[in-house]
């Protein structure tokens, strides 16, 4: 068994592998082409706001750990190329000097787990020293240095993209005593979210002292005469700026998959069947940020980069491997996160995702609070609903709210895969007690009015 | 319509019925017993515990403020007979002296909301001053008054039974500075728990100061020469106390349904199908704590009593009422409580219920944390859960743990009511962030565990 990459997927593949065949039965090889294996990428923003200790502390199994456990792990060692006919893999080292071709190595079976890349726009001043990423634990390193290495307060930051990771990292700059300045080319922040969700999360960063400009293009990083970034240059004005932190999302990263024949979907993820194989290869497999999963909502395939989906998929794949058979059936699009104290969720598709499958719908907003109205602590949240016409069936649910309210979505997720409808969800029987809800939970306000809203069109 | 409670279930009732019917179609008139409507019982721990303002920060809806909305509430005012044949009950007022026999009113539909009674054992010195139940805000005012009348800390309170009002009371005396002992009868607080889980309880409990004593039976409530409390006694020995709380658990109050001979259950609830229609009397519905419900899981009637379903139940009468169709489908038994940062949650069957229901099954205990584990604030939690041999059908799940361990029962809830496998809740999208959630979801970290267990025994 060899596996391509050292995070999530591709370590819990071999781990579950291992688990069900002995070092005797099988070999696994595992090539991680930076230096660390099994790690939270999406622990980062906290680690450079300083909630967190990293990196160590992100890293829940080292090389070490894995090697201890009959895992051969080849740190700072990249596969190059793969020869699907000859089954075998071409790896080299990362450092190594020259260059050289690299080596061979024979597989029974082969695992994806490559991950995603982050968007990187081709602007001018884009590779500027003061202009971070942070995508790997190396890259959070680099900008925790860098934030160490100012001194002073405030500084100021520029993030852009105000989606999950944009939010985040204004979050952990604001923490760090930085001024922050959030630029998103979009109407909103969250493009996560419908436009109305969105607006609730603008009119929060700006309570809490982050600037939030929105439906703006980033047209150049302007640098200094050290040849540091300075500033960030929109077609309207420049914002000054001691650090620059891309938060534009990530594609899969299949150009190995892509350079063997693989087969690619729409997004650049590489397409499995159930099993996390790869379509019509039965020897390899793929899982994690580099491949598309189903969407159980609309039908489509989609791409989710979330650490929890890669950890699924490669158990999956670890199971399948060793002997077992285990499927992942797909996902419903939940995520959930945060900015300061405001907490946003969603699962399901949005109103635009909706439309596009060819749904017919209705779509609530109710506004409820995490507890019993009274209680101390109670806070208010908003929760968006649709429903399909004619079925009932639950179509997506978006919420926005203080402590308590974003893991309220799991609700709806099990919801959703479930395929209820919003009558049904109108009775579920959740935990009720004053510190933890109102009589009727936030979520079955919501589905209470999808379910009138529906009854007054039909 | 004529409702008997002025409480959760007979006034969503007839405000859901009022809603579809406007007063020139529909006449309403409700009787109460006592002074208040639409009250939140659930919250009279905390205003006792000094963290609400009670009472009127408990009440929902007041009567003046359902007379504004065409409803005829009837406070002090106490039905004393049904007659089913002449469609008509008797009432007079609760003050009236002599009391008369009262006057008829006629009814097209009826609705018995007529709650339930806590347990008050007919032990010697029972009805001594400084024994309080906690069922109704009266009760909550006169324990509150009895507590502002000590004035000196600390006092000591008894509580018998350490279910969940027991429980929850308990802490509402430490939050007044009182030296709290909870007697209970079983081996461990929460009867509502399996015994493994109630220990956790037991262990907390203990942490925080309240002495938890269990397998003991009060036999006796000790009065000074005051007459009042001052110990309460055991078989082995005696407890001071200067204010003692029941917290023994209710029963469903259903004289006057059993007086007309309405069909009761095992528990004495009375029995509905499920558009909340007491069985074989077209006009007449019933919900609340008064009724039975079934349980989803077992497939057998249960007493369930809390205000959520009362409200769900008298949503389902006033839609019915009103003329329109809505069912309840029945419970599967989730309940949500704390007792100071300890949040216990229970959904389902315990293993004793999986057992006389049947079942054959596997039952598991994990431990997990609240979020990520290097996450600031993530607290140790332990999900204990139960799934069918043979089908993989999900049973129960109980959560004992800190911050953010009760409402993950919500995630079990939804599943019960689908009827998923614990293979299917190991694939489950649920949200997922460091600040949220470890990557395997602790409910999910227990269906691996849980489905482990049934292969390994298959």
């Amino acid at each position: 068994m060899v596996v391509i990459g050292g995070d999530a997927a591709g370590m819990s593949a071999a781990s579950q592998a291992r688990r069900l065949r002995g070092p005797d039965e099988l070999e696994i090889v595992a090539f991680e082409r930076g230096t660390f294996t099994s790690y939270s990428a999406c622990g980062i923003p906290y680690w450079v706001g300083g909630e967190v200790d990293g990196p160590d502390a992100l890293v829940a199994r080292t090389p070490d750990e894995h090697r201890s456990r009959g895992i051969d792990v080849r740190t700072r060692t990249e596969v190059t190329e793969i020869d699907l006919e000859g089954r075998r893999v071409r790896f080299r080292g990362v450092g190594d000097r020259p260059a050289g071709p690299g080596r061979w190595t024979g597989y029974d079976d082969l695992v994806l787990a490559t991950g995603a890349r982050p968007l990187r726009p081709a602007l001018p001043g884009i590779d500027a020293p003061g202009v971070h990423g942070v995508q790997s634990l190396d890259d959070g390193q680099a900008l925790f240095d860098a934030l160490e290495g100012y001194g002073v307060t405030p500084r100021r930051a520029v993030v852009v993209g105000a989606g999950y990771i944009g939010i985040e990292m204004a979050e952990a700059l604001l923490n760090r005593g930085c001024a922050v300045t959030v630029l998103e080319r979009g109407p909103q922040p969250m493009p996560t979210l419908d436009p109305s969700m969105g607006a609730l999360v603008r009119d929060a960063m700006s309570g809490m002292g982050i600037e939030t400009v929105t439906g703006t293009e980033v047209t150049r990083i302007v640098t200094g005469e050290d040849g540091r970034v300075c500033a960030v240059a929109t077609g309207e004005r420049e914002y000054p700026a001691d650090v620059v932190v891309l938060g534009l999302g990530v594609r899969p990263e299949t150009s190995l998959a892509e350079a063997a024949g693989l087969p690619l979907g729409a997004s650049g993820g590489l397409l499995t069947d159930p099993s996390m194989r790869v379509r019509g290869h039965e020897h390899v497999w793929a899982g994690g940020d580099c491949v598309e999963v189903l969407d159980l909502v609309s039908g489509r395939p989609r791409h989710v980069a979330l650490g929890t989906h890669a950890n699924k998929h490669g158990r999956t794949i670890g199971v399948n491997i060793g002997g077992g058979r285990l499927t992942f059936p797909g996902v419903v699009g939940t995520a959930v996160s945060k900015v300061c104290d405001l907490e946003i969720a969603r699962t399901g598709l949005l109103e635009d995702e909706a439309e596009a499958a060819g749904f017919r719908f209705a779509v609530v907003t109710a506004e409820s609070t995490s507890r019993a109205g009274y209680f101390p602590g109670a806070r208010p949240m908003t929760v968006r609903m649709l429903a399909e016409r004619g079925t009932g069936r639950l179509l997506g649910v978006q919420i926005v709210g203080r402590e308590g309210a974003g893991k309220r979505v799991d609700v709806a997720a099990v919801a959703l895969m479930a395929g209820m409808t919003v009558q049904q969800m109108t009775v579920l029987d959740l935990g009720y007690a004053p510190p933890f809800s109102p009589v009727w939970d936030p979520v079955q306000v919501a589905a209470r009015k999808a379910v009138a809203a529906l009854e007054s069109a039909d």
